[in-house]
């Protein structure tokens, strides 16, 4: 190894290293925290991210970029170089001072953001988000683009992937979502899912999650489970991957499928090969592949009826006596509800999809100037009667329920829906090879882990989104299988014609 | 403000927000991290404190302390810069090779110290152990003395101390401590330790430790009581102040004291004055006045027969039925128990101090070379016979049942009986001032928690050890008050003449 090849593995050790303090930082702020100990974190956490960022910009990382790239080097580091350039760009290109602003504008940006939802008022966030807009559609610029505005910044969340893609599997996806939906609307079939809405002690949800997770394969030797508000999955090493939940007790779907939801991330970051360790790719390919991994095990494998086949019984041994006499039909029903709502984070897997459309088209319109942010209410209450056929009565039920484009984050949406569409190709790719079904059914959830270890997980940053999906299913984004899926699932369920 | 004083309070932030993060990551280590995450942990601990020292003995910290020393400041600064000088000189002294041969050996000790104890064979650790003294001769010339090799050590941990005065306090509690722990062995008066070994369910231990802690004055919203293998109180910062303990379910009395001791330390952390906040001042004044705080807690409050008579209810209501029939002067002698042992954790009160006095007299002469490290078994022994009448029967039970001097830390171990005697002054004092055993004897501790902040905690480290107890005591370090208080105390218990 050359002088110039170990600086920059001891280069990405340090990036590392603080990137792990930062984590541990995130998960106790969300998990153990005592209260009056925030004010001073948030600071610390200031401090360690700026470190990063002087660290991924450095003079020493320009060099090591330089005098690397395109070089015999292991692939581990030619891929690492990339990953580094591909940063270093990113960062040299937008101007300290302007992003310091844009840091700082976000910021008051979220606090206007809470007052806005408090009053059911979004022209209280307006002001802020009308600059955050500015401040993206500069940023697009800095990072370049071929043909829409807009790929510039979806670039940073899903590298690879251009407006021009999204706007041809959108427009095959929605309709059907759509067309769905008001079938199952029409439909005769009774799905009730109150009767699951019964009182299930807390300590009996943890129990029966902390045994879901072990089925995963989810090593505890390496994780752990904790309790919080808004549930993560979070590798502060890759030998420390952290899934947290929530409890409600007179909803046990929030714990459990939230826990298979960040159980197929964690698994995700668990599996990653140690040769990669310590580097800028020990981690997920993107966060559509990462969403990807928590839906094929949340709703693939978590709400398939196979998988409550083989866990019913598990499910009534943790469930109490008023649970007992449900019968397994109602209750595959029930978890499958589909029932268009105006909040996305509960909405059900079928028109979770619609929610990521509206959102999607609507930041694409704002970016490339063909909506104004004053206008931005009608626009996404008209969307939503259009596609979901409810209208919000107020803008805390309708455009101030998410955070992201209050906090600046604009093209991040559309990786949700990537995720259900990355899931049912591979789910279609795994069934190619073994029979998904019965193992489901026998509750034999290790040739399932290996697979995907072996085809994503072991790969990290290895690949690029398109690349991984191009060779685990031997062709490129295809919504096709996430309607075939859906429309199987659903017509079964709600007997459609 | 002068920009050195800004630049000065800036580097003091960044210096506590490393910190921070080190803390939480020790927390982590010792509460909740799954076991394989602590490989890459430990690397991300070195580069972080590797980062501390590089501050602390930074251009930019010596340009700070010459600009800023003697200068027209606040008191807080001024004193800051005396603190920071003085880690600055110690980093400075030692040549930084040197330093690092030590912490490598410090660690290879550590792992032969483990070797050493499943063998029950001190001499896999002598080699090491005898490279580890001369280091510590070394770094004591280093630091410089005027009369003992030996100060040049102890006055890292406790500033001001000498072993002139450590030869005199001891010199006068040793034979008394001696004569008590014989005239107690000859005691007619039956103390059952044994009747508290029962079933104490662990929930209901950690219930009655929070509620103790809670009657304390300990804050709920800047901490949190969690469980661990060795307790300890740890300051992540001035506003997250962390409690741990252990639960024994057949000896309740591990978590319980164990909890109000290290509640102790924490209410010192938790009242510091916020000007302090994020100087190198935002700590206690000295190891041995920690300890003073701890102690004070656990056995002035905690073991004393005022604190039982308003809190044996509350033990009996978190209690199994079992205890329910227990007396309380039963109870009360029991949790006093003297009996002389072989381990210093597990020592009582009284017979702590001669556990200290006897590793004292062993490490001053070490470093002074008034015995060689192969003789440390036999010289150990012999004390142990001489001070408490009983002699390990193997090394394990004899001078390996600490980590200390395995781990290189030599001049530590006075500060725990420096924490026993300056809590009995401490006792001393608060009673001139208020009716101490009234106030506990109604479980009121509001005042004592009060009287405890303006005269201790505030300061932080604003007043050195014996400046501190001279003014809060009226005079210097003096053993009287401990002599006089567990005279008193023994003598009642036992019935002694």
């Amino acid at each position: 190894m050359t002088s110039t090849e170990q600086n920059f593995l001891d280069l990405m050790k340090q990036i590392s290293a603080y990137s792990e303090a930062i984590s541990l930082i995130h998960w106790d702020l969300r998990t153990h925290i005592p209260q009056k100990g925030m004010e001073q974190r948030s600071e610390t956490i200031s401090l360690l991210s700026e470190k990063v960022t002087e660290l991924k910009r450095s003079e020493q990382m320009k060099q090591c970029i330089t005098e690397l790239k395109g070089n015999k080097t292991s692939p581990v580091i030619q891929k690492s170089v990339e990953e580094c350039e591909r940063i270093y760009q990113k960062q040299q290109s937008i101007p300290t001072d302007e992003y310091v602003e844009f840091i700082r504008l976000s910021s008051k940006s979220e606090t206007a953001w809470q007052e806005a939802r408090e009053k059911h008022d979004f022209s209280i966030l307006a002001p802020y988000l009308e600059k955050l807009v500015e401040f993206n559609k500069k940023f697009a610029e800095y990072q370049g683009y071929t043909d829409n505005k807009y790929d510039g910044l979806l670039n940073d969340y899903e590298p690879g992937l251009t407006t021009e893609i999204l706007d041809r599997v959108f427009n095959q996806l929605k309709p059907v979502l759509i067309d769905l939906v008001k079938k199952i609307n029409q439909s005769n079939v009774e799905v009730d899912s109150s009767l699951l809405l019964k009182q299930f002690p807390k300590q009996a949800q943890k129990d029966f999650s902390l045994a879901v997770l072990d089925k995963m394969g989810y090593d505890f030797e390496a994780g752990r489970l904790d309790e919080t508000i808004h549930p993560f999955a979070i590798g502060i090493n890759s030998n420390d991957v952290r899934v947290t939940t929530r409890y409600d007790e007179m909803d046990f779907r929030t714990a459990i499928f939230g826990t298979i939801h960040e159980g197929g991330h964690a698994l995700y970051e668990q599996n990653i090969d140690p040769d990669l360790y310590q580097t800028v790719l020990a981690s997920g390919a993107s966060m559509g592949i990462h969403e990807s991994q928590s839906l094929f095990w949340e709703n693939f494998v978590g709400r398939s009826r196979s998988f409550w086949e083989s866990h019913f019984d598990l499910f009534k041994k943790y469930a109490p006596e008023s649970f007992q006499s449900l019968e397994f039909e109602s209750f595959y029903r029930a978890i499958n509800e589909v029932k268009p709502s105006m909040i996305r984070i509960e909405a059900d897997e079928l028109t979770y999809s619609l929610h990521i459309i509206i959102r999607y088209e609507l930041e694409k319109e704002l970016i490339n100037g063909d909506l104004q942010v004053k206008d931005l209410p009608e626009a996404w209450n008209t969307k939503m009667e259009e596609y979901l056929g409810i209208r919000p009565e107020n803008d805390l039920e309708g455009l101030l329920q998410d955070i992201h484009w209050a906090a600046g984050d604009i093209g991040y949406f559309p990786t949700y829906a990537l995720g259900y569409m990355y899931a049912a190709q591979i789910y279609n790719a795994i069934k190619a090879d073994i029979n998904l079904d019965q193992m489901i059914r026998f509750g034999d959830f290790e040739p399932i882990k290996a697979w995907l270890t072996e085809k994503i997980h072991r790969h990290g940053k290895m690949k690029q989104p398109l690349e991984l999906i191009e060779q685990v299913t031997g062709e490129g984004l295809n919504p096709d299988y996430l309607i075939q899926y859906l429309t199987n699932k659903y017509t079964e369920i709600y007997q459609l014609r």
